[in-house]
């Protein structure tokens, strides 16, 4: 586990203080690496104060404008959201994803994405993520506040963290580097374009075919080299078509 | 495990958000019974907007004078607080309580006491308990809000529940049958015909191509659906190709 790779991204947090309570519950845990896309307002004095003693994490912040801005860089993806949807995810519990990033962070960048109170995340955002994070809530009464979501987690990396100091170091399962969340943006464009040349996809009826072959791309996790011979097939289907 | 003979104490909380903070926790995770030492400021309107919809918590919140009286009628106590002291006393971590909690609760009363923000508990309160709560944090910043105590506890509280109701707490990653071995092995034929045909790959020089493409849809185990896309895909490349 390496938790200087572990990057919390906090999509449009219309509350201050929970952006500085998000800051002390990750410095609490050892978490340093704090993304805000478009917050409603920061900085701010409530921020500031709800943070305590961690306002090293708020003044380090990396404010974005857009998910995918806060995600370059990034090989794994996580992302947590309360809402239902009617396309399954891959999905995972908190406890599992520490596991997970325990091993995946000794080589890759990591991002844990936490939705808009009430509303979560968008379909375009969710399509950003790999997998969907869990946190398992009494179902009456399953609205957690987005700092308390960032405390759970940082939490269960923190006693990730910990075991994995106590356990023999695990070599990484695949030693090519992943492909960064940006390498994989341009890919989906690439086939999507593809796809619409082929007239296999229609774009006036796309159905949910790229959410369907988005989940199946992440869930496979390509590297870098895999990333570059799909992209050589899409290019070599394109060129044979316009010859 | 049975959350409703769990207690969560307060002692002395200075901050009346952090109250609000800790019923909606508790609610979030399915505990009720919140008891209130002393509290500097309560009832008021910040605990109440604080917690959210968890208003039902705070309103049934038992305020008492001391400690002792919060801890009428409790088999088990355990008492989480910062404080460095120089008296050891036993001590479990929250996971580890959480495992105990579950055994106990199911014929004792059990009580989780939290100190005072930055004081924590006084030699007094601590002897009436049986067994101090550990959270492990950052050693350099270990200060956790209360409300963030009551939420990790209250997260592995219900980790435990869920796991003694033997609930599954991971959704299966796909819901979808996995493609069968054979299915897979006319795919790469497929994708090897087609390859052949785009020209991407020289059958007299295949190199690694096809080893490399194996490996990763190996990885990616797609479903039957998603092999039925990605051979559609093939089907589209090669039609143009002919057109």
């Amino acid at each position: 586990m390496n938790l200087s790779k572990v990057r919390m991204v906090l999509i449009a947090t219309s509350h201050a203080g929970n952006i500085g309570a998000a800051a002390r519950a990750m410095k609490n845990m050892g978490l340093e690496r704090l993304y805000l896309v478009a917050p409603r307002d920061f900085p701010s004095e409530e921020a500031l104060v709800r943070a305590s003693g961690a306002t090293d994490v708020l003044q380090q912040a990396v404010v974005c404008d857009s998910l995918a801005e806060a995600l370059q860089g990034v090989g794994v993806v996580y992302g947590s959201s309360a809402r239902q949807r009617t396309l399954a995810w891959p999905e995972v519990d908190v406890r599992g994803c520490a596991v997970q990033v325990s091993e995946v962070s000794l080589q890759d960048e990591v991002a844990i994405v936490f939705g808009r109170e009430r509303i979560g995340l968008t379909n375009e955002e969710l399509q950003l993520c790999h997998t969907l994070l869990h946190i398992p809530t009494n179902p009456d009464y399953s609205s957690l506040n987005v700092a308390s979501a960032v405390q759970v987690v940082a939490y269960e990396l923190r006693m990730a963290f910990l075991s994995s100091e106590s356990a023999p170091v695990v070599e990484p399962v695949v030693a090519d580097a992943l492909a960064r969340a940006e390498e994989m943006a341009h890919f989906y464009t690439h086939l999507e374009q593809t796809l619409v040349e082929l007239e296999f996809l229609d774009p006036k009826n796309p159905r949910q075919l790229m959410p369907r072959l988005q989940r199946f791309f992440h869930r496979s996790q390509p590297t870098q080299l895999e990333l570059g011979m799909l992209r050589g097939i899409l290019s070599a289907a394109l060129k044979k078509k316009k010859a």
